[in-house]
């Protein structure tokens, strides 16, 4: 039998997703599962997206453009006007989903070997793009105890090697619900054009910031506009994920030159989703605030729970809809899975994320879970109930 | 302005997709444009994939399974049972095209340095998937005057080296429209068997086999299961190169797990091209058959046309929807752009692919041209009167 690629075999399977078998077997077994260990929302899509499905008279369902529709990309620049981005409809590429951007973006500018500083814990698929185009990704750790904030810029500046090539974000982070301030995004800024170092900036959860301040784009920070690499995705913000629908925006025409190369040979983006997030972006404000507002309460409900539970601990967070807690466990992955395997509660159990998926670091974030608040309040309430039952019966099993 | 990654600078632009300027460029002067240039059918996709779309009643349009929805997976086989390719759901990984089955085929089993063996001319997204793994197209070049069938194998195993992991073929063939015989494939298997090389085998064409004989896969070769990988898409079966949806198929789990890998990192494939190609399975025999029927009378019409046309040669293509020709001029690319930049007659010319593009051995193929004979009876025919004029007109330009 020949051998599987080196990249491949390097790769850990998604901490999101490892654990899908368990669940599938848990409720053949009649048990029902709450799911908070994936971010994928059970608030609707928009009427106008799911309206246009209906309305679609094409007979052929063809390819579309490789950059995708220009109606689409013009009506894009509005929305993005409204966050003090501006750019023109060049300046984006649709892609199928945010992964897309990622993966075409690290392709087009890194090469084997070369140095990619993120801060830790960090969203688990950029690990497995970075493997994939064979570069190397540093990690900046972030702190349960200072709610994940950027440590000092100085602890970036020391990662720094003749190898780095890029500094890459998640704003408003996923896994831990952080909002980089706009002094923290300056400091970047300023490391960025020092080393003259790309900077991907993932914010597909730009709708999800809870601090009360304006949304902070890295698309906004002045003087590096060749640097700045804009990861988008709709899949979040209209509650769309399985429509693969994410773009790349930068103002960086050699940058856009060469991921159009990668775009033309997987020639086009789907066109139904493209359809539909076309016209998603006529949702009215009232979708948004419905939206943001279920979060917010979720977010309450679920960090007051965990926090009233003994001996787990978590962050209020800023931003998008998860939380990073800490529980009473030594290995939360073993406890995870025992959770889909070996515990119920009245027919039912929760099913998380482990954290050390998320960290680089060994060992780190080995007691932690990633939890998504994408479930209805008495969902979140009912979760939080369970799992404070397991980790009673964890505590106490044998 | 930070550098771009070596292997974006080493590709080249699609040579289906890079006139698309200078066709856009001559619409806007009013001008009709027959598009030979790219494998987009304008036969109707079924009605029961266009219908699948009207009765969408989710109200979230959520993400699908990483592999793809097991309802899904269990009709392929049936489908697939068709051409007595017999497998499980579980052999099939559902992807976002035909495209990135390739990519993450070639991702999973292929190191930097690995040597891929291509006949050539070749579909060109393959090199540009190649180059970003960073593995090395070595072609056996096929000839025109042969009618592109594969040279003897003593040529492929003249090429083999110690870095030599896979041969990839397309059968029916993108873009040459040959289709291989049991008996070539029976001799490639005996080589994929001594070397222990794996077999891509892209066979998304396999509806369109015009020989009369049965089609024969490569999944049908025994002895080999644990190194052939089959490549497929719905894009041209159905007319839905726009939903995205393709599949890889092997019976290697380890092949299958490492490719999972990628497939969960970028989640799902699309959720609504899903649904309409899982129903556009129950289209009718009628549907295949007329469909079948037209390219027939296409190609006829095409290829007649062209060789009646002075210097100009097209082999009778056995497969597929396309057929390389040789034009009486020194520089195919030169001419192609020509027509859309300087030609038109009574307000109409036509867009071709250059097929340079399709070959990897330097000045090979200059003087043909791939087309794809995707428009009705009516237009192919206005189109070769078009070609003729044009090369009337490029002769004696001056």
């Amino acid at each position: 039998m020949p051998q599987l690629s080196q990249r491949t075999l390097n790769m850990q399977e998604s901490p999101i997703r490892k654990l899908a078998p368990l669940a599938s077997a848990a409720k053949q077994r009649g048990i029902k599962v709450y799911h908070l260990n994936i971010g994928q929302p059970d608030l609707p899509s928009p009427q106008e997206g799911l309206d246009a499905l209906k309305h679609v008279t094409r007979t052929v369902l063809e390819y579309s453009p490789s950059q995708g529709f220009a109606s689409y990309r013009e009506k894009l620049v509005h929305y993005y006007a409204q966050y003090n981005i501006n750019i023109t409809p060049d300046d984006i590429i649709v892609t199928t989903g945010g992964s897309e951007a990622i993966f075409f973006s690290f392709l087009s500018t890194l090469n084997p070997g070369d140095e990619v500083i993120i801060p830790e814990p960090v969203y688990a698929n950029y690990m497995t793009f970075a493997k994939s185009v064979g570069c190397v990704v540093r990690t900046i750790t972030t702190k349960i105890e200072d709610g994940f904030s950027l440590p000092g810029i100085e602890e970036f500046e020391k990662l720094i090697t003749p190898k780095t090539r890029a500094i890459m974000i998640c704003n408003p982070n996923n896994p831990t619900g952080s909002v980089y301030s706009k002094q923290e995004l300056m400091q970047l800024r300023d490391l960025v054009k020092k080393y003259d170092l790309y900077l991907f900036s993932d914010e597909v959860y730009r709708e999800y910031v809870y601090t009360g301040t304006p949304y902070f784009s890295a698309m906004n920070l002045e003087g590096i506009d060749d640097n700045t690499i804009l990861i988008d995705s709709v899949s979040k913000r209209y509650s769309e994920c399985g429509i693969r629908i994410g773009a790349v925006v930068t103002r960086n025409a050699a940058v856009r030159g060469a991921i159009m190369k990668l775009c033309q040979a997987r020639l086009s983006p789907p066109l139904l989703g493209q359809i539909v997030a076309e016209a998603s972006l006529q949702a009215p404000a009232s979708y948004f605030k419905h939206t943001y507002d279920e979060y917010v309460a979720r977010r309450n409900v679920l960090v007051e729970g965990l926090n009233k539970i003994p001996g787990v601990y978590s962050p209020m967070p800023k931003g998008a809809f998860y939380t990073m807690a800490q529980l009473p466990v030594d290995d939360a992955e073993d406890f995870c899975k025992w959770c889909l395997t070996s515990f119920s509660y009245e027919g039912e159990t929760l099913m998380m994320a482990p954290a050390a998926g998320f960290y680089v670091t060994p060992g780190a974030g080995k007691n932690q879970v990633r939890i998504a608040y994408v479930l209805k309040i008495e969902d979140m309430k009912r979760a939080v109930l369970l799992l404070e039952k397991a980790l009673e019966a964890y505590g106490s099993r044998r």
